[in-house]
């Protein structure tokens, strides 16, 4: 496959934003099963082999897996603080869990969780995401092995088919808009900002 | 009218980071007229006088305000990169057009446009927003009128029901979640982070 024509661009916002941590931390949007929306900021972990498809992390437990049962659309807001850009990717999410028949998949989601800290790891071993707190203790469990992933840790794919980037910078701004055809070829236009 | 409980530590949160320019852009979670998210960096412009209301600012030509009239639900996610703090802010927008009839609400739109800078105000006379490119002098229109905002600038305010509050840096991190009752008091709790 080749690289949708928006990698460049954010490969490049990446590297001049490297010195920021918070510029790997953008913001997914998913909508309730009561049809409202919901956002949270979400560590970005890379792409998938040779793929255009995003990776993150995520609990079976968490209330995403529940919406995502729901609707299985995305919104990733990614605001570049140092060169002034935000990325807006719109796409399919797809959860990648332990039951994953794909081998290539499921290696992909226990490649993550290999290259985890022992701390991150263990945050997929504490109680319930979301319930009724529970004392200290509950949050140090045994360090789960480093090997083979909980069975509740999921990979999420974030698979793009639009992605605005809006550059503020620019006088005026500058605007494009990347959308994917039915034949899986990306258009791209300028817009207005 | 009292504060909001969460309105404590959201101040301490914007005091703290108060170095990062990118704290006061949250992202702002909506649901299109397809029931797929939207999600993109907007302005937090203050409280609306003595409410817990939070103010933004909006050109009704743009999608958002399509968007609001499917749905009024708004989910704002708020991420502090210095202090590793998320706020979720979950809850009803209002857009505030030159139509107005409450007089608060019109001289509290007329107010943001006064305090605009010259060229935060000549934005809202830009070609239509996300429409086809136009060339650069349609970018360069006359300076409005500085006292009285143009047609199409609108206060957009939230107003939260659910505020998420999650510290990482706590060991474990620290999880809050506000929750406003239907008598208008505010319930707390902790959860499981």
């Amino acid at each position: 496959m080749t690289l949708a024509p928006w990698r460049s661009p954010l490969a490049r916002a990446l590297h001049r934003n490297r010195s920021l941590a918070a510029s790997r931390y953008p913001q997914l949007a998913t909508v309730k099963p009561d049809g409202r929306p919901a956002n949270r900021t979400i560590v970005f972990r890379g792409f998938w082999s040779q793929t255009n498809h995003l990776q993150f992390i995520t609990d079976q437990r968490s209330q995403k897996v529940e919406q995502l049962q729901h609707s299985a659309w995305g919104e990733l807001c990614w605001y570049f603080g140092k060169t002034r850009e935000q990325f807006r990717l719109a796409g399919k999410l797809s959860l990648i869990t332990a039951a994953q028949p794909d081998p290539s998949l499921a290696s992909a989601r226990t490649a993550l969780w290999q290259n985890l800290s022992d701390s991150a790891r263990q945050q997929f071993a504490w109680p319930n995401p979301g319930g009724n707190w529970l004392e200290k203790p509950a949050f140090t469990p045994d360090l789960p092995d480093a090997q083979i992933p909980l069975p509740n840790f999921c990979l999420l794919l974030l698979e793009p088919t639009q992605v605005d980037h809006l550059e503020l910078r620019g006088e005026p701004q500058n605007r494009w808009l990347y959308q994917q055809q039915t034949n899986g070829e990306w258009s791209l236009k300028s817009i207005n900002p």
